[in-house]
């Protein structure tokens, strides 16, 4: 039986542990609040989110500590919010994650440093880059609790591992498949959800459809821009992993930036937003780090910095885009 | 002044006597109906479609002689269903065309003989391949008439012809861009009907946001395969002309090909859903050429045949769909 400890307890990471925990997995299932822990215990579902599907504690341990769930497995996937990852896993000892894999399933960077999850836990913890891997869509998490089916890309620089994570998650409505790119699949999910929160603000100054198409065309190409100036690498970015996973976040109802955007889009400033929606819309910080490491790559973003610009330099929406919809074609 | 015909009556090609009317080109424009001719000339808007758009009389001519019409202008644009150009241009002498510029704003293909609109004028009234333009979206006529921003790709053989065009197009709400891809721009934008029309599908079975996702991914490769197949160029694919179609068409509430598919997903047949519909669905009769064109070819193309074995073989779309999404990843 493998060991897999899940670290976070939102919407993703009860929609992974569902999938584990049914595949018959050890599901060691970390989560900072111990009411919600003993809430688990007590009624097998996750009292905030997704709490419609029901765990098997056979299978699933839910626990609130850190080091005695990452002691007790083999995989570690880690799935809270980019922006807390180093206060949660602060109280880790420097070796804790070195015989394990490391599962990210973050869309995210760390903001202050501007880089990769996977990079952050290489260098605090000495994970080495073949003992990685990342979770990438597309795949609403809501989707996964109904069971629709749904396809996830498991990217690592070691296919092997993949392939074994892969086995671990494929069932009746779950298609798994591996990928040979670590840091594009991880670059891409960051840049997904600055595309759809510029959705959402374009929807929020009521342009259409026919400039939402124009607008995630161009993005393809601003991403391809950026990957192949950071890290380049051939990729078949209308991939499921690529293409798709912008697709799903640009487009569904469910888009937490998406909604974010529209927001912005209508005239709400991002401390309503947020106040508004209660939740992390994970684009608002990946868009800091993305300008900020730009600063030195000089690529072409039109996107991206129209997106900065409104959110952190105030600039209004409705001037903004229509600049940047002089840039697209 | 430009002398521009317009050959249909539909949605798109009012859109475009719009743009192109406003633009203070002359445009004649044919409509088969007399009385939609009266109609217009005396309550300056098509009666059937986008009846909100108002028409200046002193640019836009009315009338039903479809030999006067050509005869008068410069450029003449085929805006009928791909299903009816043989009948419509049925009067037309073989020189009728020779001086013109032809310009297709039809996404489909000659039923009978599963070939390109170009390809039929060119075999049917000797227009060289250069003297062919093809207008590619993303755009809804809908948003056309509610003056929202959107972007038009004009492909062909001849860059300056193709920037002459967009000369005529660009105003305010339009922005248009030359291409030089004649065939893969018209391929794609009969193949995205295909496509739409599988995402209609698909919603209608209950699959989910994850799913279409990944369908359209999958669809971007499926495109690639057949146009190196058939034409090959390198092509940006995710370029407005091609995915920025098919994104606006698979995911818009406006496609009449997704509806149409929505239907079937539901277990409509397909001659209610037509008749409930009352419009046509041109990926309905584009999945037929393209599978019968690839009988040839032979390119591996699972969506393509999932919904032709649907629409044609009256396989049951739920039996269909649970084969085809073990194809998809």
């Amino acid at each position: 039986m493998e060991k897999i400890a899940v670290i976070g307890g939102g919407s993703w990471a009860t929609a992974l542990v569902k999938i584990l925990s049914e595949n018959k997995s050890q599901v060691n299932w970390w989560m900072r609040n111990k009411n919600d822990v003993q809430h688990l215990l007590n009624y097998k579902h996750n009292p905030r989110y997704l709490s419609g599907v029901q765990f098997d504690l056979n299978y699933v341990k839910p626990d609130s500590d850190l080091q005695a769930v990452v002691a007790a497995s083999d995989w570690v996937i880690l799935a809270v919010p980019a922006a807390f990852v180093q206060e949660a896993l602060a109280e880790l000892p420097k070796n804790a994650l070195q015989q394990k894999v490391v599962v990210s399933a973050i869309k995210g960077m760390i903001p202050s440093q501007n880089i990769l999850i996977t990079d952050y836990v290489e260098q605090q913890f000495g994970v080495p880059s073949s003992h990685h891997l990342i979770i990438a869509g597309p795949c609403h998490a809501e989707e996964v609790a109904l069971e629709k089916q749904s396809y996830l890309t498991i990217g690592s620089h070691d296919l092997e591992k993949a392939e074994r994570f892969c086995e671990l998650l494929r069932n009746r409505y779950v298609k798994a498949n591996p990928l040979k790119d670590l840091d594009g699949v991880e670059y891409c999910a960051v840049m997904k959800n600055i595309i759809a929160l510029a959705c959402g603000i374009a929807r929020g100054l009521n342009y259409g459809d026919n400039f939402q198409a124009v607008l995630v065309s161009n993005a393809m190409f601003e991403i391809e821009r950026f990957l192949d100036a950071i890290m380049p690498q051939h990729r078949a970015l209308t991939g499921s992993a690529y293409l798709g996973d912008l697709l799903v976040t640009a487009y569904s109802q469910f888009s937490r930036n998406r909604t974010f955007g529209n927001m912005i889009g209508r005239g709400y400033s991002v401390k309503s937003a947020q106040v508004e929606m209660n939740m992390v819309a994970e684009g608002y910080y990946a868009v800091k780090s993305i300008y900020e490491l730009n600063k030195k790559l000089q690529v072409d973003m039109p996107i991206t910095n129209a997106v900065y610009l409104i959110l952190y330099e105030r600039i209004s929406p409705g001037v903004e885009f229509e600049i940047l919809k002089e840039k697209l074609k």
